[in-house]
């Protein structure tokens, strides 16, 4: 069941930009992993948004962790979905369908008006709508945030996609031993509203839309396919 | 919406090691983040599990990735759950509900028959009971195989929890903004079974007993609060 395992048939690296895009922008995370001072690995998830070419963060000035990054340390922006498990004869081909990424750093800090920007941009993608239901930006508010962007070029980043069926090399296949795959889903549960709220304040046109939508946002996700009656 | 911020109130390092089990033990994947030879950072998702005080990883003998961390290069284990987006009455204070941990290496490498053990443990917390459904090891594949442990101590992990509700210092909170938490859920889907089964092979108890207990395993899930008319 490993997920670092080149050698298999239905695992395969890809260069398929939209692919990549699918997968940063499904996925509400990525671990950001970068090298200290002294040589030691660190690692950290961290919110993030696509923008066209660029992978947006941010965090707080405070933050000692972003502050290496966001001087120019070579960083690596990791993200992953398990799509399924995939079950099959032994358990040496057990599996899991997965979409995997790496975008390598260095970050670049953003400043004045882009840093404005890339908050807004982030806030739009992460939660399409609701920008417009809130006030602005404080300027305290903006001095307490750091905005990081790392740009996607033609060749810092590294896709690889398990998404076959049961695939085993044998010369007889068992018709005893039950063998498939076992979709992940994710979804929105019913959202709570804060107890302080007049009990006649619907929720508002943001949070509908993002549930409609659903967490894996923008272009659905790939390897859901129709279940059987098993 | 900053998972690095340590300055919030409501987000807090934890030392509670049964919440950094059942992090481990919901999530399917870690992030593996290391640093290569020439000093940058590497990072890549695998498949584990958390037996005791071990987290467990296995790969493929082909895959260079793992050798320097199975030689006893130090390695981060990075896992993270995004629980719930948090919608606050400022951009500023919207956030995500989420559980976050790091352990530090370095890693072992297992070999004979703490290797297969640990094998074998990799499949009963992925997919309890899956193993007695299928035949045993064939020695090819345990020579193609690397089992590696790294063991949870006193003092090499550290967790990071935001579960609290919106949490907003205002002198006056606005009573007309909709405010709250959109809960994440993680399910299993339909079994898609492979197209050659015959039609009466029912889908085994492993699969059945996994769907049952869905893809947060062993202990529930945090903040699934009941969810309100809205």
């Amino acid at each position: 069941m490993t997920l670092d395992d080149l050698t298999r048939m239905k695992e395969m690296r890809r260069r398929d930009r939209a692919e990549l895009d699918r997968l940063l922008d499904e996925e509400l995370a990525v671990t950001l992993a970068t090298v200290t001072d002294d040589g030691r690995p660190w690692a950290v998830p961290m919110l993030h948004a696509r923008v066209g070419d660029r992978v947006l963060l941010h965090g707080s000035t405070g933050a000692g962790a972003l502050r290496r990054v966001a001087d120019g340390a070579e960083a690596v922006l990791a993200v992953h979905a398990i799509d399924a498990l995939v079950l099959a004869t032994s358990l040496f081909e057990h599996s899991a369908n997965y979409r995997s990424a790496v975008v390598r750093g260095p970050l670049v800090r953003l400043t004045g008006d882009d840093a404005v920007a890339a908050l807004d941009a982030l806030s739009d993608v992460l939660v399409p709508g609701r920008r417009g239901e809130l006030r602005g930006h404080l300027p305290k508010e903006l001095a307490a945030t750091v905005a990081l962007a790392l740009d996607i070029t033609d060749d810092n980043w590294l896709l690889k996609v398990s998404d076959g069926d049961v695939d085993e090399e044998l010369d007889v296949v068992p018709d005893d031993v039950w063998t498939g795959i076992l979709p992940i889903h994710r979804s929105y549960g019913e959202p709570v509203r804060s107890p302080w709220l007049p009990a006649d304040l619907p929720a508002p046109p943001s949070v509908d839309a993002l549930r409609a939508a659903g967490p894996q946002r923008r272009g659905g996700r790939r390897g859901q396919r129709r279940g059987t009656n098993r």
